[in-house]
Parts: C-alpha cells; structure tokens; sequence
C-alpha cells in the first residue's frame, strides 16, 4: 500500500477553504445574525470544548414562586448548537415545583424524567383537548410545536427533567409572565384576557408588570 | 413553423403522469392525511373551484362573548392551499370588539386592515416586550410565529381585517380557550396559571369547561 | 403569593442576551444578508413600527400600459417580515386593468379580491391546463408556486385585490418584461420565444429593452 | 473477540420495523400521493434496480420544431429519488437546436455539457437582467429557482447536456406551450400577454392550443 | 359575563375537522407512509398515551461484542413523535462499553450524560479533523448531522446517557456493521476499504456477514 | 400601445433595492458566513461567470492510491450555487480505481456515468443490506442521504462520472481517510473500529494519521 504526501496536503488544503460551510457552524455571538441563526465563529478556531456544555450538569437556584427553575441550552448559551436544529434545557422541580402553562414558539419538545415523578401534558388548538400523564423515571413525553403544555412535580421527592427541542432556539413564553410581566396598559390585558383589572393588577404587581 | 402532432401527444402523456406530485396537491380529505397535510386529490378531479374559496366574502355570526369571529380558509376548509405553505382567515370585530390573547402554533401571520381602526399587538417571549399599534385601514402588520398576540377593535365602527398564515394549516389557540373550555381539573388548572380555583370555575362555567 | 425581584431581574438578564436569535429577525438592510434574508437588526433598537407598513394603504400611480400596479411589501420595504416565510402586495386595476401574466419564482400566493371584480388563472406546469375564474368581492384563490398566471379587471368599475405569498421574497417575474425590458440580444430572444425580429424589436421599444 | 448471533437476530428484528421511513421511501405510484411526494413502496419490494435508471442512456427523438428534447428523470419517471431532494433530465440539441424559454417551479437547475457548446442563460427577476454565456464540454452552470432560462446550440455538431436540480419533482413549464398550447381563449391571451389575436390564433395552431 | 352554548358547539364543530392535520400526527404504521413520516392516525383515536413512551426507562440487555446498547425511542418505536422533528434514544455503557463508530444519516444529534463518564467526540468530513472530550455527568455534548461519532465508557462505573436528535427518523448506521454485517462480496469490502480479505471475512465472521 | 418611461425608471428603482434576497445570493467568501451558506455577493457586481464553472471540464491528478479522483464544485469552488440547494461533483476512475466507502452528512446524490463503466452500491443503515448494481454508460443511479457509498471502475476502459447534490455544501467524509487520517489517539480508534493497533498504526503511516 503507497501513498503519496503530496495528495494528502492537496486534499487538506481544499478541504480548509470549504470548513466554513459544512459540517457545523459555531456561534460568534459578536456577530450580525440572521434568520437562520448566528454568523459561524471562524473554523480555525473552534475547539472540542465549543460542542460540549457543562451548564446543565447542576441545578440553578429555584424561582420561589414556582419551586422550579428551567436552564437552557439553547444557541445563546450553547453556541455549538447553532444552525444544528436541536437544543436541550433541564427543569428542576423541588416538591410542589411547576413550570407554568407556557409554549416555545418555534419548537417541539421531547422531555426525559431524569428523577422523580412529574405530571406533565398540553392542550391541543383545535379542541381545547388536553393530554396528561403521570410520568414515572425514566418516561419520555413529547409536547407537539406551539402548544400550551406544562409540568407538575407530583411526587414526593423533587424531580429533575431533561428537554429537548427541534430547534437550536426554541423559545420560551410562559404564559402569565407574558400576560402580566409586561407593560401592557392594564386596560388591554383586561380586554384581551377576560379577568378583571383588579386581578390584572394584582398578577403585575407579583410578577413585575407595569402600566 | 412546423408542429407535429404526434409530439403533442406524447408530450401530454408524459406529463400527465407527473401531474399528482407537480405543481399542486388538492387536499383530499377523506384519504389518510400525513405530517405534510392530507393526501392529493386525483388530478384528473381537479377543477377551477378547487382553487377558489368564497367563504370569506361574508361575515359569519359574531361570538356574543368577544364580539368578534375569526372565519378561516385553511386547508381543511380550503383544501387547494394543501402543500403550499399559506392559508388565510377573516376577522369581523364589531364596535367594541376583541380577538383574544392567542397563538398560531405552526404560522407567521400578517394582518391588513380592509376596514376600520385595529388596535393589535405581540408579546416576545424573550422579554416579555409588547408591540402593538393602532392600524388604519389599509396598514399591515406582522406577528411572528408561535408569539401571543391580540386584535380590538379600537375605531367607532365594525372592522374587518384579512389574515394570511405561513403555513395552509397554522392552527389556532386561543389562551382563554385553551385554559378554561377543556376537561383538566381545576386544581391542575390553577397550579399553572396562579388563578385561584374560584375564577377557573366560574371561566370554566363561561366557556364550557369541565372538572 | 410571594415572588422575588431578584429573579425577575436574572430571569430578563439570561432573556436580552437570547433575543436576537429568537422570535423575529428585524432585517437590517445596510448589512450583508444571506441565503436566508437580510442580517437581523440589534434586539434593542427594534419597536413596534418595525412591524407595521402603511405603505398598502393607498394607491400606487398604475401603470399606463396595463392600466393597473402592484405595490409589495416584500422584506426589502417591510423589513419586518425578514425570516418570517410571508409577505403581501396590493393590485390596483383600473377599468380594463391586467397584472399581464408573471411567476413568483419563490413562493405561492394567496390573492383577496378587496373590490371589484377580477378574472385570475394560472397555467399547470405538466399539461398547460388553465385554471381560471372570475372572482366577486371575497373571494380568495390560490396560485401554486412558480406557475404563470394572471388578473384582469373583469368588471365596470376599478378593482383592488390583497394578495398574500409564502416567502418574505417572493421574486416577480412579468414574463413580457423579463422576455422583451431585458439586454438580450433579438436573435437569442427569438431563437427561445418562436417570435419574429420584428416584433421582439417592437416590443423592446415599447418595454424600454435594447440590442 | 466474541459475539452472539442472538444478537444479531434480535437488531435486525427491529431494524426491520423501522425500514419504512428510514433512509429511502421509494415511490409507490399506485397509491395517492401527499405534498411531499409518493407514498413509499414496502421496504421487503425494494431492491437495486429501485436505486438505478436508463432512461437517459439514450436519446430520444428529438421534437422537430425545436430540434431538441428534454428527457426527465424526475419521481415520476424514476420512483428512487422520491423524497430525497434530487432529480435529473437530460437535454438533446441537434444543430441549431434550441430548449426555449421556460422555467422550473419548484428547483433550481445545474447543467453540465456531456458534448458540444450550448449557449445558456437567464433571466433575473428584480430587474430582467440576463446572465447567458457559451459553454464548452464539461462547463456547469447554474440556474437560480423559478427563473426564465434557455439552452441553445450555439455549436457546429449536435449537443447533450446532463441538467439537474433541487427537487424530485421541479416541474417544466416552457412559456410558448403554456401560453399557446392552452384553451385559454384567445382574449385572455392577448390581454395578459400584448400580442395581437391573429399571432395567438397562429401560435394555438402550431402548438395545439385551442379556443 | 355573558356566553352562548351555541357558539361553543359550532366552534367544536368546526374545530374538529381540522384536528386531523393540526397539532400534531400520531404515525399509524398499518398505513402505507411518505417521505415525510407515517400516515397520522385518527384523531379520535389519540390517546394521552401516544404521547408517552416508558421505553427507556429501562436498561435493555447489553451487546456482549461492545458492552453496550442502544435503545432507539424513534418514530417507529414511538409514534407520537411522527412528523414533530425530534426523537430520542438511550445508551447503556458497562464498564469498557462501547458504542463503535457511527452516523445518524438524518439528524444532528445532543448527548446528556445521566450516569458516569463517556468519552466521545466526532470527526469532522473536510479535515479529518476530530473533536473529542471526556464528559462528566450532567455534560451535554453535539455531533453535527451525519459524521462519524463515538462514545465509550471512560468511568469505573457503568454509564448511561440520553440522546436527543432533529429528526424523528435519524437512523443509526454503525461503520462496522455496515460494512462487514451485509452481504457484500468480500473482495468489494476489500477495494473501498483497503481492508485485506482474511480480515474481512474474520469480521465477517463474527458480525454475521457473508460473501 | 404606449408606455411611459418615467414608469420603467421607477420600476427599476424599486425592483434594485430587492436584488439582494431575491433570486440568487452568490456567495461572497470574505464575509463570515452563516448556518444558511455563505453572506451574498452584492448584486452590482455580479456577472454572468459567477452563474458558471469550468472546473469539471479536465479531470484532476488521479490519487495514486486509489487511482481515481473527486473534483468538488461546491459552494466555496463554486460561490455561485451558495444557497440554491444543489451542486454537483466529478468522478475520474482509472481502470481499477475506487472511490472508496464514504458518506455526504448533508446530501443525496445522484450519479450520471459519462464514460466507462462503474460498479456502484450503497448500504441502508436499518438491515445494513447493500444496494448494488453495474452501471453502464449513460445510467444514473441515486445515493439516499448519510448513507455509506461507493463506486468501483469495473470496466477495462478508465471512468467519468458527474455526481449531483441535494445541497450547496453535501459534504465528503471518506470513512478510512475519517478513521486513520486524524489524530484520534490509536486506542480509541481500536476500540471504536474493533481493529488491531497493529492495522490502525500501519493504516495511519499510509494515510497520514498521527497518535
């Protein structure tokens, strides 16, 4: 078996030019972006620590108000993931945590039970039909793109989820932190919503609404 | 200028057997449908009026509770937008009118005001940054998909709006729908959205929940 | 109800620094764009006006040659829509008016007959079967991507339509303008039309071509 | 190294199951179709002979008034590449022989010169600008989506032309024939495209078109 | 508050005959499937259950060969997922396990580490050039679309991880049993691989290929 | 028939300032591309050899060791495809030449046999069965997306082949080049190849791997 040096610095140096495009495109967040996501950090560059991300690995502090808290890895934080039509995110949930009725915007969502017992499910749009389930370890529940859907932890221990999206930036609203988080005149949240200003009110003075 | 007939003929027969999966896909909507939409209406079948739709010409009933109705051409009302990536529907909003905090779950929309003054709005789920604006009649504007998102009524006259979607099945969830005219029960209902359980029942009560 | 500012505050922190990816794409048009649209516009300087465009509002001056204009809002004058998969335009059509048979080589196209009334077709690709009908106020009908079709003002007085595409770039070929307002030299142009010289020489003069 | 062969037993068992929509979906035309192609022939059926076609191993016969002929190998022809995003065609030019203005709906087109020189070009939509050039043997040159486009004989001996695009389904739709081999009537004709009745009436006789 | 149960049944009304390609497309795989995924099963018949899947939660029994597994929650073993862009899998690694060199032809895929510690990396196509790093618990790594990729066990625990991919259908082609578990004449496997033909028929041997 | 001047000027104006996203985006490679290929070109300096290259009309030093050769036009040779979804390739094969296995992570491909005679198959990732079939001159055969390939000169006379792409950027990862021409340290590729040290040391010398 021969080989000859000179072909494999040939082949190298075509294939240098064509790094850019192929096979992945890791965020410079420093960059202009576009539609498709963020500009490509340059290929000499990237390094084995631009595709790994450590930031799931331990619980961030809860949110009180729901004893739950929701970590991303999408694009922004794990730019590795850009224009790779996938993202993760991990939800802790401490006994009696919920992550509120919310939707992502531009993904589907597959959730794994890390720990714990959650009672997660969504709310089709053609028929207000819910589907819901007690999901025990080690069950996966998918929630279809843009639905209402939520997750309860139901046990007696707190639970720990893993998701992931078919985006690299899936988005995130939640629902009264949307509606109420805002500054959006009181008046038009009233008449959009069907509750009463009085409530509207209430729900902006906890969540830091305004107006 | 000379023209063979025979050429003709065969040209004919070849594309004929092109034609289901060229050009357009009718929705037949009594075949099994896929995740593309539904299954194409032989060829042969299709006439003009699978391409036209007047069921937007005139306005449907108002909903007594918003004042308003949404009247949608999407493919399974109008099946010739099957696999073509857009859809439309017809807003009728009298005097005082309002469509409700709501989501297209598959879309972008773009709305244009053919009569009347529109007051509309999108809440970002990054931020949970509101822009709305009153429209005139003839103005435009976009909300971008999967977002809450909101049209009153804010003129001294019925409005009308037309409403084209990115997708001929954009699907349609309205929040206040979604939450209180389904079967979960009500403690889980509360638990995601921070009502107390006296207000999702009397909702329920309103827009035929159940539990 | 209890809720910490701390968290709002870190909640909205973590969200600016994702906004640029998620929900919209603002296009900025003094930045190189791609494949995909124009570079987006930084999160913190787009507002409300950003997603509205007046500019359907009135009547463009028509075209005296077809008595009739289209007046777009593609993403390059209603940046808005950048990466959002829709757009829309405006026809006015004079007594007698024609939008003289053109493609959209990148979208399809849902037409709204605003007033009037208009005859519109399009040509099938596989067996030049023509689809075409006249179309009353209300009426909507859908033109497959790519395909040449038409609108005449079929009736006695002027006519409006809103018509609605499937790409923030739909591209707008009038094939008389692309066959006769074009550089090509008359020989080729007849060679790829079966027209004379003489009459490609005509139309060029009309249609401001040369050579 | 060791390995048991129940395990080979228990992995191709389920691999089987998932046969049907992983890697290929050969098209099935006996079934209906769905916008994004033909239903897929059972995994069981498919064998090497699927994969392969012959169709443009020789010429067809060319059609006299052009002196040329388009040979596709599009999903319909070759059942292989439903759903993979590819198709092919192959062009044959006799001496002045001419492909005329036509354009793909659905894909865009690269041409590579098997034998010859063909004189290739198109036609932009945004301001009817046209890119054409003289091609030699093993030349490839490429035509944006939805574009007017043409290949001419532009040589002394006869011409081939392997062409490919980005669908398997990119449609044909060649102006003349749609224009003039239509029941369109005659008025229409002239009304979307400025040439006079007597020329329509004339081009319907040679290319078929009727009314 | 005022409401008509009439308005109710009516939206319900409407609302249901759209079920079918809205939300979501559970996979019927009695029916024949296209390129875009299985036909959708009833509506009527969808169940919260074909939401869930407990596939995972347990470890199945290890390969002898690689000490190791994978067990695949892919549309075919988990219809609900069917058309939603997104599917799941689990790896089990005992001591010294291994899952040998891989691609996913259809999806990019992201690991999380649930137990122990996998060192993993891919090979990127235009340099060869490979990106590798030991991953602890609660680490998430990407492998872009369709390069080569590995993981092995590089704890003194047994390790488990979960994977997530873009596409319901990713599939799994492991290089070894790809190229020496088929019936491909040895003396091909040996001219693309530059393998000699004693080692491919030892390996042939023993991954239950022949020829 | 008449036509005012003043209209084609403006028509230009407005059509101009829409070149950039419409129709083509001819890659500009000094710019730092993105997910979606490469920033445009600005439309003023584009030209008709942008549309055109004449890299696959002579065949490229064969590489000794497998007497045969791969002439990429893709995106960076061929800025011109950049974002148009397809490209295409150039096979030379010397009698006994070989392409050896390899994969495209982004494509399907079509083959075209120009010269010669070509054994060439495929192997699908769910039962590793192969696909394989001799091709004589003029035959196509098609390469579903990620899947391991080949292609053989099995003629006595030396092979062409023009091979096209579903995308601008398909990617080439030729599996030994991916396996031994890196520096992945030698027992990791032992244990993820099931080869010997001995083998993957010697392969590495041939093929200009390290570690």
């Amino acid at each position: 078996m021969y080989f000859q040096a000179l072909f494999i610095f040939s082949l190298l140096i075509i294939s240098s030019s064509q790094a850019a495009v192929l096979d992945f495109c890791v965020g410079d967040l420093s960059l202009p972006d576009g539609p498709g996501g963020y500009a490509c950090k340059k290929p000499s560059k990237v390094t084995s620590d631009d595709f790994v991300f450590s930031g799931l690995a331990t619980p961030v502090k809860l949110i009180p108000l729901i004893k739950a808290a929701v970590t991303p890895a999408f694009a922004p934080q794990f730019p590795g993931l850009n224009g790779l039509g996938i993202s993760m995110a991990r939800l802790d949930l401490a006994i009696g945590g919920v992550i509120p009725m919310h939707t992502h915007p531009g993904a589907s969502e597959v959730l794994y039970v890390v720990q714990g017992e959650i009672c997660a499910g969504f709310i089709s749009s053609s028929d207000n039909k819910v589907f819901f389930k007690t999901l025990k370890q080690g069950d996966i529940m998918v929630f279809p793109q843009g639905l209402l859907h939520f997750q309860i932890n139901s046990g007696k221990t707190s639970a720990v989820a893993i998701v992931s999206f078919s985006s690299p930036t899936p988005g995130l609203q939640i629902t009264d932190f949307a509606l109420f988080a805002n500054d959006l005149p009181t008046e038009l949240v009233a008449a959009t919503t069907f509750l009463d200003a009085a409530l509207i009110k209430k729900l902006k003075g906890v969540l830091g609404g305004t107006n």
